[in-house]
């Protein structure tokens, strides 16, 4: 028996999985590409110390550490790490690029890796999909982030989502409107939980940690409109953002302020980002905003003004196929083109050679008679369609397209059929 | 000034690079799929006792290897290491899935990690690109491997190849007929150094190795024609699959038997294949071959029939820049959209969204005003059209497109310029 095992916290992505996430990957790549994101690849390690540091003493005992090579590494020493995300690598990139030119907006789909607990749906490699754009404080790059993340989502067939859009400085307004200006992470903090615990849960942890019922119910009247004194700015900033969004052509139903909306408050600056599914699919499955501060990590410049955001694709592939909205087949592969006998080979493999040039793909049995067995060998694997060519067919020039689900046949020269089949 | 680098050995692949990479992979992996290989993902890093003693003390020593987490690690333990080809795992995978229908034909194009002493063109981390017929001992799976990369060449462009076809036995019987079955291995170290010191240099080599004159002179001999006593099983295997190539759709001057062809004797087994590039890009740019032992490594079964080719990849890109068969734009953005003001940015926006919804690829300029300025910004990243939408246009429903290149303008609603576009 087979002695060999797979790390803990990875898998395998078997090919009827990778033809999912291709097509998945393709199609939000093209998205991308269509507002002028361009791909960008960095490598799967780091320096040990490009990356110590950036992610808090939690995200530091994750990080996978490598061993450095000769006389160090037999004594223990580390010089490299496995990428743990795709922005510190960003930052990076543009801090040895000082002449890249400005807005630089790059996508970039990579693995990133993580010594996290296993669980299920939990991985320690898993991809991560980002956009941001690099040197532009213009509110057209803030409202792209939502344009993209909707022009994604409506390709791929995830169609019931809200963009939820708040502002950083609408949160600190609203922090000080209440009395709690130095409180403001742990007010954040409780308001995070909203989705999961409602407002009275909310409440109950405002209570919990030390705010008063007058400023609870006075947060509550913030959150339902009244005007937060200090945050018009941000507002203003929004309603512009929201504009810019609409004459993308993103469906106004599908974007809506949110002024509880609080994620990830350690580096963002301005607007933030975040999508979730309506209804029985819920959780965030996209997030992001502007995070001036960030880039410069390296540089030791002044602020670059960035934006971005970042697609769970993960969780966007998992959703996918728990909704029905992959493709059901196991395999890419349209024709399975059975092998009669030896005489009649070189007919049948002409005719898969005529169909591949038309853009149909085909896999050629490694058996030969005995249909019936090639029949089901297709069938099993889901290939929608087999190709026959018996004496008489290579006789004739001829093929047999069977349809396996309808038992529909097609006779005809391999070229005809190539069109049938939408080649 | 940033203070921080890259890893030894490893680079960025930035916009340009990578728009030029991800259209040869998609071309690759198009064609793999009209031979039904699907592709198949392993994780980055596998365990470290499924990795060691695979590659030799060489190869050993250029494994990338990961500190345990926790207090193993501190202690300088190691439990995994970077993939250091695709044909490990993949013998993991067909151990870990015994029940996999067979053949099994995947495709593999991802990175993988060696600590080599880094060089011009030559990284610590870079892409292999592999197909492999797991399962099959029919000759059709051979000559699949030859027809795939027949067809991936012409595809990308690379027409003036040769792919080099010779048998592990026909080898065998070629030692054993000059009387050195014991020295097969020495008489084949000499015979690959053929195309780079010719046959002077290697009837020195042979001489130097201990081969006699009479030998060296039978050895030619034989490569030159003369019948191989004990190869005729061989020699016929080739031509049926030669003959199914052909039958595949590979041109007849693209592929030659070729006696002294000697690639990787450790593990294949069977027929084995070198593509090289006719003219002055010399070397090897594809290779592969049946090894039957191989895949059963970790299932301790018996021989599981396997053939595969991997491209050179990396080869490939370099050589496809070198020959000037990339694309030479450094954008895959189609449309530089100017913003002439604030006022007639909406108007611009809807126009950019009308041709995205036709397929092109549009920037959006975050710059308002001095159009001149956003036109030298467009031109400088290569971005073949600007976009213009002043007041008058606006006020009309139009806008400009202009040629950068030519200057010529055309004039009109987006969606009539869309389809001008090919949209």
């Amino acid at each position: 028996m087979a002695k060999v095992f797979l790390p803990k916290g990875t898998r395998d992505l078997m090919p009827a999985t990778m033809n999912r996430r291709l097509m998945v990957i393709d199609t939000v790549r093209e998205v991308f590409a269509r507002y002028g994101f361009e791909p960008l690849e960095t490598p799967a390690f780091e320096r040990i110390e490009t990356l110590t540091g950036k992610y808090g003493d939690e995200g530091d005992k994750l990080i996978f550490k490598i061993l450095k090579r000769g006389a160090g590494g037999e004594r223990g020493e580390v010089d490299q790490a496995l990428r743990y995300d795709l922005t510190v690598p960003l930052a990076r990139v543009m801090a040895m690029n000082p002449g890249i030119p400005l807005p630089f907006k790059r996508s970039q789909i990579q693995p990133v890796w993580r010594a996290d607990r296993p669980q299920k749906g939990r991985y320690r490699e898993f991809y991560q999909c980002d956009v941001d754009t690099i040197g532009a404080s213009s509110p057209i790059a803030d409202a792209e982030c939502i344009a993209v993340v909707h022009d994604a989502l409506m390709a791929l067939g995830l169609t019931e989502f809200r963009i939820r859009i708040n502002h950083r400085q609408l949160l600190a307004a609203l922090a000080k409107a209440i009395g709690a200006e130095s409180e403001e992470a742990s007010m954040l903090g409780a308001l995070d939980k909203l989705d999961k615990v409602g407002r009275i849960g909310v409440e109950k942890e405002l209570i919990e940690r030390g705010f008063s019922v007058d400023q609870v119910s006075k947060l509550w009247a913030y959150i339902d409109g009244a005007t937060i004194p200090g945050a018009t700015e941000a507002e203003a900033e929004l309603r512009v953002i929201m504009q810019l969004a609409l004459d993308m052509g993103v469906d106004p139903d599908r974007m809506k302020l949110d002024r509880t909306l609080a994620r990830g408050l350690d580096y963002y600056t301005g607007p933030v980002f975040e999508t979730v599914l309506d209804g029985e699919y819920s959780g965030s499955i996209s997030g992001g905003g502007r995070y001036d501060g960030l880039i410069s990590m390296f540089s030791g410049k002044d602020d670059v003004p960035a934006v971005g955001v970042s697609l769970g694709i993960e969780r966007i592939f998992m959703l996918m196929e728990e909704m029905g909205l992959m493709p059901d087949t196991a395999t890419s592969t349209q024709v399975w083109a059975t092998v009669f006998s030896e005489q009649t080979r070189s007919a049948t493999l002409e005719a898969a050679a005529t169909l591949r040039a038309a853009g149909i793909r085909v896999a050629v049995s490694t058996r030969v008679g005995k249909l019936g067995k090639q029949f089901k060998e297709a069938s099993s694997r889901g290939v929608p369609f087999v190709l026959v060519c018996g004496p008489d067919e290579a006789a004739a020039g001829m093929v047999v397209l069977k349809n396996l689900a309808t038992g529909e046949q097609l006779k005809g020269e391999a070229a005809q059929l190539a069109s049938e089949l939408g080649g």
